[in-house]
């Protein structure tokens, strides 16, 4: 079988380590690449911090197919986050005509101000990506996708790129929950894991309170027959153990 | 002024990566962190691979006073956390006599069986982690503090470490939101960061629709004279542009 395409997240934003915003693009891109066979193996949150956004670009550009960050690009100071993808691919940043009409023609000539041109400014050899929203376009270097903070924005920009991205084959999932504790069935699901090595089987203990609290299984494989079969066994063996099943 | 204490946070769990699942442990950490003066500085978020878990733990807690891992514990076969960690640090894991006298004493010696005997197993030299929901404990080693993936867990878990933490400064911050777009802004607020080095000033454009989108406009700083005399720059920037500053 054909390995998969890798992808990473670099997440750029002090509002997320500070703890003001609670992110949730990460969970949207992840989402999607799933369904197209990409595997998000790695996810990085940084500060708006020049010399730490440019070792993780470059750290995680070599290390995977893809590399889509989020957060920093915009018409404000705290807005590095082009001028660090220029850095980590040893490129001037120069005004990208294509971004300046876009921008001109949404501002007009008039109210087309410094900061506003600034929007314009790209790493060289750069493709822009369309934002749906506001037009301020974003780009690609190579395998680095630059996608803005804010989630509306964010998601048009990726579903605009998606058609671009190579395709894997998507890892199916099956999921059970039930009133098991987990270290009820640990063993047994731990043979059922031995006997499916094709197949990633997670157990995700829940507790909303004393008599609600359980375990929900999840098995993913790209290989339907044997994701079928553990997922069969692992059906059996909460029912063997006195539980019923939810499928979810 | 001494510098705050460090920290960084590994998230354990294929759950994430796949898009399964919302974290919501990093914010909740962040947010505890800021108001203790320990400064988040770097997030990472992995699968359930031990050489990854291995190595990103030794890279995180060599460069930060404190890691924090979520996930991973409990009696399944894809709980391999403890075990990453005593290989991070080079040592064996034992049956922890304390941590195996609580689960006796929790589940009774007729139920305490071999999957939850396992949730005894910790690294030589590990301290204990309370654990206030179901008892189960986790544990320390020197500067990694290994928590639960489960929110209500991980809550208890971190409120119990807390009084061992060290305190550093707060950073405080002021936060205003108006209808003006941040390009219209933008380089009269960077002349209000310039004048104030010490304090970092961060623009956030919202978008809810054509008629509600704006910029909130947060400043934070450890030198609260600097931080309410550039506050008062930014509120007086905003009306000087025609917005109403909303303080948030």
């Amino acid at each position: 079988m054909k390995p998969n395409p890798t992808a990473a997240i670099l997440v750029i934003g002090n509002e997320i380590l500070s703890g003001r915003t609670q992110d949730t693009n990460v969970r949207f891109i992840a989402q999607h690449l799933a369904e197209l066979g990409i595997d998000l193996m790695e996810v990085r949150i940084v500060p708006d911090d020049e010399w730490r956004i440019v070792r993780n670009v470059n750290t995680l550009r070599s290390r995977y197919t893809y590399l889509f960050t989020t957060g920093g690009i915009g018409a404000t100071h705290d807005d590095i986050t082009m001028g660090c993808i220029a850095k980590a691919f040893a490129v001037p940043l120069e005004k990208n005509e294509e971004a300046n009409q876009i921008l001109e023609a949404y501002y007009g000539k008039e109210r087309y101000n410094t900061a506003r041109q600034r929007m314009a400014l790209m790493p060289v050899g750069a493709t822009l990506i369309e934002n749906p929203i506001w037009k301020a376009p974003s780009c690609s270097v190579e395998n680095v996708f630059v996608l803005a903070g804010m989630p509306s924005v964010m998601k048009g920009m990726f579903e605009s790129i998606l058609p671009s991205l190579e395709k894997g084959q998507k890892i199916e999932s099956r999921s059970a929950s039930c009133l098991l504790q987990e270290n009820v069935i640990a063993l047994d699901l731990e043979e059922i894991q031995m006997q499916f090595p094709n197949v990633s089987i997670g157990s995700y203990p829940f507790y909303e309170d004393q008599n609600r609290c359980g375990t929900e299984l999840v098995a993913r494989s790209r290989d339907i027959d044997a994701l079928q079969q553990a997922f069969d066994a692992i059906l059996n063996m909460i029912t063997r153990f006195g539980g019923t099943p939810e499928i979810v």
